[in-house]
């Protein structure tokens, strides 16, 4: 049995990763944190849990990396952006692992972190020592990494579906197009006006256009993919769900076709290989297409694809549910890499 | 005072025609009709309208013309697409001036009719007689018109931002993609599995990939505006809202442009010729951007759009009410312009 | 024209009376307050009213008594709790009518008060002077008022439909159980944790039983009904709808009855009595029950009633939307009474 | 390994009976079967199954005795009222365990059977052996059952509250008042204009008032507890989330208590003694309310209770999942004390 902590639990990440790890075969959940609900138990901030064993005797503790290094050899942060590099760098050198649900370690580039995120990174040093936690993407280096930058819910449902493409040279890299509409939760559980119930229900609107900091990590992976510089266009919008993210994406292929069909084939034929064994990708056949309500809850995300001979483009479609592919689910399955454990453990 | 009547009134545009016309202040409802609700009053169908005192006085027919052109000088069909032609015929022929909510006549093109409704056009010669009642863009016809198609709700939130700047030849014809939000009133009320509250709750989905029946009278629309043939890409979503239609449009430039901010010039003047004395086009600015619940219950289109600098793409967004601005106000703005009451009568 | 202002117009009853106020045909709305939108414009702080021609020219100042009793004839006071109070104080010396959506002058007794508010009151030599502003209960009164406390969301749903029973002693006094659900904003526009969209969508739950605040002014008015002390059971829950409240309420007959239909009678007859010919009660025939779909957005409440001859119960059912009829459009209803305006004036 | 199916695993009980046995350790999932799905597999009819490596080898069935009476050892009956006993008699005759989540087998009196649903029961001798499938309240009996009549969702969030409080004789059986609000998935998933997206969202109303179906198991039940006949009041209401019960109930002591503390202290220890080490039960302490968003998706029925001093009544608040503890979770719960698995199995 690992032992494992969570810092910055009483958030909807945080939430999602204790349901997860509470239920976990192999890992026992030794410290929760959370500045506003220190002193707590887990029954008392989440009535949900209640029935847990656990629930009543686990109790909310300060963030302190050293009493967390003591507790836990792995350690989940889920922290706001720019909060998290801090703890993470103590966490380390007392040997822990860390699984970074934020943005602070995703890019490789100093530069492009201080173009997005308007400030020095706090631990350069460290961006070079991190892996980019998507598992059917990066699974052989997660294998051994000690720090994990776990991917965002909106990059995770735009690089599976766009990197397999990308690296079979089927699509032109700078053509990419996409259109993101994200449930609530995405926002985080912040008490701001703008997600009050009456401001989001019967409302569907975009926002961030045109340059949300998300775009810095996807466009890094998908250059990676590419071998050459990509820049993307990306607008999200918020739709009233608590969970799930649809993404529509409209691509080019890299030269005009004149067969639809054996160009489909080649498409079909690159998923396949990518995500045919892959447990948590599911490539819809037939007229299916993604719907929100068959991922929420699970670790998986749909892919669906139809080439448009009208207009010659190839529109691929994407859902996931935010919290647990986009966020929770995916970290515990880099964990679950990292530890030797079967991938899918806990997570079905 | 004008003789209304509406025939096909107990579906979602219907109902929506009943409240408007009930409360207009220079027509007078005289019948309407619906086969499942014929002998019911409007009081017994729609409850919401019970405080009015004509509700207990009207009561549901059967759809029959001559019946119709005895009662009503103005007649609006909110009936499926393909029922209503056979209705207008005689309508016309007995001197009433028809104002269709279908598809029936809002194409020029019989052949293009053919192609996306799978069937003979069946009254092609109204079709030269019909006039496509988009009122801010086609308001000298309408005037003069016996037989209006008004335009379905997803070609108004297409065509009224991209139109102006076809005209203008700001934006290459053949770049356009629509990726459309849609809420759940769009379908209709119609007792089908998919629209289940069960179904469409909790749940984000595209459908009609890629080639969607309304496209046709988009490309025509469009067509007819840039003088060349259009095809555009256009990806309509299902989201759990009762009302509304989010679009977001990827638009590129006629020429690579060096100057951003000449451009947006350029974009900011040709939106402020085209719509900045209308009463129903919103063009936000400041830091706004669209969103459905500003719009919802009003006749109001609300339209926002930014350049993208590092992809020299134009964004454009627009929120209507697809029941209001995408149906049943539109064909009372056009029944206003007709009739030469003052365009805005019974609609704010 | 009145000249009417409105203090505390950035909260979701201040929006809906900014929104019937503009369209008042017998007002000019002249001042709009708030603190924390001070400066602004109606358009930018309410993005749906920009249409109106008023919305770029009128701006929210800072709610100050003297500038507003220069300003207005009337005010709409839609304040917390404990806040309207000292402004109404100065308003009134000035000589201007004050319409008060709080609950600080809705009660007779400051003992009552204090016990509900937890502290004295603030201007106990008013509290004679207001008015309950219930119109069907209490139109005579509000014809000479200079001060009416417009009644809160709950209180109407229960009173209309009980004082007519409790005035014609066809219910025992002290048999009422109210169960009431609500739409999410009578919380009001508050950045509470709590009214997170995720933390309302699918979630229903009761909240401040036993003893709600409200229970003060509805039993109040209900003891005057009666004539006798009364003592409701009431039990708020919170639903996720943007609004409307719908009440179920269980009451003893004064007498067992034996003929149900008889009883029944007495019923329908009290009802029509009381609300035959009001222009915002809708007594529903048939099998109609309830619904807040049919009344939100309006000024009319819908009740239903049902005899339980199993139980000797008589079941009522009240539906309204709680800002308009349970705050905004009641005050509004208050005002056409007190100026003299037809009583539906700007309200249908 | 036990071998089970289910008839009728098409609505939404059906499905959730699906996602249970199918990731249940100790049962091995053999046929479903439903009348318009048949020759279809699991996975085309719930994609959200379809990662399940059984999802394609599991194929719909058109529902035959014979077949399923050779397929598994326990059949689970997900049907409408009326038709579920057919199925049941061949079952039952060929050896088979059936659980029944219809109301077909739920009464003792053919006599209620036929006032409450207005026909002769189709196999009376069954009444006889069936036994009344909630758990905590008749764990001993379901041990040895071959017939369970697995409770409705209204009967439990109403039951698992008052049975204990009845047998104690802490409440008065002829005073009991219960409100429930349920989720759309309650109505079954059947293409009715009522349970429409847009006929759901934005509503709240009450239904089948004053004399609901489920009355007579709740009553029946209600009267075994207390040794004498009970009639109660019930009225439900439809509001507009997925899934969840609240059920709010309204008591009377049996005595007029002068000493609220000493009445709770009776209350707690009947609660305690009942529920304190049931596993799905949950007694909420402090503060604490019951909300449905803290038991979707579980097995659990959330209880809290107040004393209101001043109207000397007892309030007591459930929350469950109609569709888990209302439904397809207590069905396996059943099926676990049955078949001597440890009752969680399969459940948490």
């Amino acid at each position: 049995m690992k032992k494992v902590a969570i810092v910055g639990a009483s958030g909807y990440s945080g939430e999602e990763l204790v349901r997860l790890l509470l239920h976990h075969p192999q890992v026992e959940l030794t410290a929760v944190t959370s500045r506003q609900s220190a002193g707590r138990t887990l029954a008392q901030v989440f009535p949900k849990f209640a029935s847990h064993p656990k629930s009543r005797a686990l109790r909310f503790s300060e963030p302190k990396a050293e009493a967390l290094a003591r507790q836990a050899d792995i350690v989940f942060l889920a922290l706001p952006h720019g909060v998290a590099a801090e703890f993470a760098v103590p966490l380390l050198q007392a040997g822990c692992t860390v699984i970074d649900l934020s943005a602070d370690f995703r890019l490789e580039s100093v530069e492009v972190y201080k173009e997005f995120y308007a400030r020095e990174h706090p631990a350069p040093e460290l961006l070079k020592k991190s892996v980019y936690g998507l598992p059917e993407l990066h699974r052989a280096q997660i294998k051994d990494a000690s720090l994990v930058a776990s991917p965002g819910c909106y990059p995770t449902s735009i690089l599976l579906p766009v990197v397999p493409l990308l690296r079979a040279h089927l699509v032109n890299p700078q053509s990419i197009i996409a259109d993101s509409l994200s449930g609530v939760s995405g926002a985080g559980r912040k008490a701001e006006m703008d997600y009050l119930f009456c401001e989001c229900n019967e409302s569907v609107r975009p926002y961030g256009v045109p340059k949300h900091r998300h775009l810095s990590e996807i466009e890094e992976q998908l250059s990676l993919a590419a071998g050459v510089k990509v820049t993307i266009q990306f607008t999200p919008h918020l739709i009233p769900v608590n969970r799930g993210i649809l993404t529509t994406l409209y691509l080019a292929p890299t030269e005009h076709f004149t067969d639809a069909a054996a160009f489909g084939e080649k498409v079909a034929g690159c998923y396949q290989s990518a995500y045919g064994e892959e447990p948590f990708v599911r490539l819809l056949d037939g007229e299916a297409l993604p719907d929100t309500k068959n991922v929420v809850g699970t670790n998986v995300v749909e892919i669906a694809w139809r080439i448009d001979s009208r207009t010659g483009r190839l529109i691929v479609m994407s859902a996931e549910d935010n919290i647990v592919k986009g966020a929770s689910g995916q970290a515990v399955q880099s964990m679950n890499i990292l530890c030797g454990f079967p991938e899918t453990t806990g997570l079905i």
